[in-house]
């Protein structure tokens, strides 16, 4: 186990904030709420961002930028967004700073109160269908695909680094169509682009399915979204995708003309992931060693550590790496050499375990004998030598065997704890004792998934897209059920 | 002159607005102050922002993220900063809103009162400080090179698109080093970044230099700036390098223990460059027709637009188009086939026109026949025949010469408006009559340079680094001066 870092068997939750913090992802800041994510959680977050940007693009989306501030009563124009959405939010009320007439310091200059207050965005459909009303007179203008990376604030009274915090980054995909068909359509493409980059990037299984009305998005007709499992067998939200119908289009007068010639309102739908994102990269493949990484999201993929004792060993040893790494970076992986000399071999490798670089390359007099280098990965924790000539290819190879390994490894854990039961009595000893994802019928109603709720904090995470419709009896009510749901507790 | 733009000689600031928004690079926004950074504007940026990233981590940086907010206490902690920053902000008083029980909407909860107000960031080199108090504790934590791309907030009361917002954009780096040489090592170099970007890359000449006391960074030692002259003869401050001394480390408390086992406080900078840039790049190029944007920075740099009467004649066209096209997209060059039906290319050849893209190419039945294509250039606004086979070499030099040739052409503007003055009535006339910069003596003393701003509304942009030493008289005071300095009207 790792310097300071608490078993996961301890304390799952201890666990996670170790590694956030002493691999140096993020860190509590002075604001209540509010993180630091520090450059090597930054980096990860950098990796993130440039992909699913690229994949937005890729399918037709460009980036904008909106206020950061909303008018209090933009909030009240939709009423299932105002009433369905969390009211706890900053509120700037004043504009301006004086100094203290009865000491030292500044206070809030009470005469420059602000006529109407401004929420710092807790999400920006409302400022935006604002906007687009002045964007849309005429089918011609539509669609609208955009996207916003942007900063959101939402007060949160209990916070956990990167899984839950008053301020958070994001981004929040806003589009406008013509036709419900096409909304819909837009909908389901977003969430499948988020389903491929939690698998293929991430390295994450990812559960596809709509939301029950209860955990619907506030203003939205249908939510989907991508369920992950955690290691300690709570479920986690990676992403959502909703079908916002005209809600939004009617709260703001957003009509247009349609190529018939009528006035009708605007289709819209709204998509986003972030640094939530970070957690469950953390959660999903980490041990007591620190953190894992796939490969394809690591800031640096292949970490070099000299072993040596003479500075004439060091400069023999250094040649050697140095011409392995040129020749991995001209394949296109990130490397970094550790020369530092004042640090031994056995500390560097536990910094680089903590950190989660996901291959390490150790050579020292010994291997320069043999013409071989130790390799080590860091998902297995094995090491292999490997011939010198071939290990260039070896390691282009291995990054792709721990890409896939990575995901195989989670979706065996993830198949491993869901549960199929019929019984309620089944249903609660299952969360109790294994945990994971518990598919079971459910009678369709919020009564009864509040009901449940309430009895064992389990909520439906989805109504699985893929699954196979089969009759059955809600475990609960005993009132039929056409297809069966996923519960789990979740984060 | 195109449809809807002023023009700069009917009016300046008209035509700069004009273009902004005709162009869809911005627009104001519902929030007092704040603008909505539309599609193409954003693409731009994104592009500024890729290449200044770049050019950050290749001089070794890396970007962190911290609070939006910041407590009140913490701005009265350095005494500089708070009495030289100006007090308008946006402050956070209050966590939740509730239902209005008089009534619909919402209403500020009072009960959910912030203990200390929060200040939305006007900067952060408070936060930034008090988080590298816990970063830093010995000579091996150092140095720090951080980097953050954030919005920050000042409550300006005259806003314009880009120049002046309440919201804005911008990058803010801190960094921390064990000595002065160090950090003003790090000054000097960031400054130089930030001039290679302007020159290079947006085409926009650049005076270095520093500022005078009453134009420094309130808590700086030394202010560095890049100033740019737009085509109203205006200054425009482009980014700034701020000399921090230890002025932060002991507010926040900052100290180290160095090699030789002492303790001492850390050294501090801080530079930046904002969205303003977005205003720069518009004014210093852009004509009566719209943008004219130097090929580096243009999201699109050369647009295809087809001649024809028929479908038959418009295969023909796309089909050579589309070869050409694939040709300069495998030369990295960014391109677009607009192939609308609906739109005549005269209104093709305006809109581009107004959007800036740096070429166009025109293609028709007539060209197919001599196998030739219409080359057009934005900045000059010139066409040119090209046989088809030698066009792609043709475009890729093009891109080159019109980067060149906007800097070349805003150097030589430049030189035109810049005027050696030796007396104080010379100076207003020249102000007056002839705008640009002015290069005259002054007596170093604060008092001098208010006088001289006061009755001719021109402050001293900056004291030029690479000036040389030339002992004259103080155009107002008729005090001894070292060197001359350049002043102007700025924005």
């Amino acid at each position: 186990m790792a310097k300071g870092i608490t078993s996961r068997e301890e304390n799952y939750s201890q666990w996670y904030n170790d590694i956030v913090v002493k691999a140096g992802l993020a860190d509590h800041s002075a604001v209540r709420g509010c993180m630091v994510i520090k450059p090597y959680g930054y980096a990860i977050w950098e990796k993130i961002q440039r992909q699913l940007d690229d994949m937005f693009k890729a399918t037709g989306h460009q980036n904008a930028y909106f206020p950061l501030f909303i008018p209090k009563s933009f909030f009240s124009k939709e009423a299932d967004h105002v009433e369905g959405f969390a009211k706890e939010c900053a509120i700037v009320t004043h504009y301006r700073l004086k100094n203290d007439p009865n000491g030292k310091g500044v206070v809030v200059d009470e005469d420059a109160k602000l006529e109407e207050e401004l929420i710092v965005r807790p999400t920006s459909e409302t400022i935006i269908w604002n906007t687009y009303k002045g964007w849309i007179q005429s089918y011609r203008d539509l669609p609208i695909l955009v996207n916003q990376w942007a900063n959101v604030v939402r007060w949160e009274m209990r916070t956990r680094l990167f899984l839950r915090t008053a301020e958070f980054l994001w981004q929040e995909g806003h589009t406008a169509h013509a036709t419900k068909e096409e909304a819909l359509e837009e909908t389901t493409k977003m969430i499948n682009v988020y389903a491929d980059f939690a698998q293929n990037w991430m390295g994450l299984p990812v559960i596809i399915g709509t939301k029950s009305e209860g955990e619907r998005f506030a203003g939205a007709l249908e939510t989907y979204c991508i369920e992950a499992l955690m290691q300690d067998g709570k479920a986690l939200q990676a992403g959502t995708s909703h079908f916002l119908g005209q809600n939004f289009a009617k709260a703001f007068d957003v009509k247009f003309q349609t190529k018939e010639g009528k006035l009708d309102y605007v289709w819209a739908t709204s998509w986003g992931v972030s640094t939530r994102l970070m957690g469950a990269l953390v959660m999903a493949h980490s041990d007591d060693n620190g953190l894992v990484l796939p490969p394809k999201l690591a800031p640096t993929q292949v970490v070099f550590i000299p072993i040596y004792k003479t500075d004439e060993e060091l400069e023999k040893v250094s040649k050697k790496v140095n011409e392995i790494k040129s020749q991995l970076e001209a394949k296109g992986i990130t490397t970094h050499y550790d020369n530092r000399d004042t640090l031994k071999p056995g500390f560097k490798f536990a910094e680089y375990e903590l950190k989660g670089y996901p291959v390490r390359i150790a050579l020292g007099p010994k291997d320069l004998e043999k013409g071989t280098v130790e390799v080590a990965r860091r998902d297995t924790l094995t090491k292999e030598f490997v011939e010198q000539d071939k290990v260039v290819d070896y390691v282009v190879n291995l990054l792709d065997t721990i890409q896939n390994s990575i995901f195989e490894k989670a979706l065996n854990f993830r198949h491993d704890k869901t549960t199929k039961v019929d019984s309620f009595e089944e249903f609660k000893q299952i969360l109790d004792e294994k945990g994971g994802f518990v598919s079971a019928h459910w009678d369709g109603s919020p009564e009864t998934e509040e009901k449940i709720k309430e009895l064992t904090k389990a909520t439906i995470r989805c109504i699985p897209l893929d699954v196979e419709k089969e009759a059955g009896k809600c475990i609960l009510a005993g009132k039929p059920s056409a297809q069966r749901v996923l519960f789990a507790r979740a984060y």
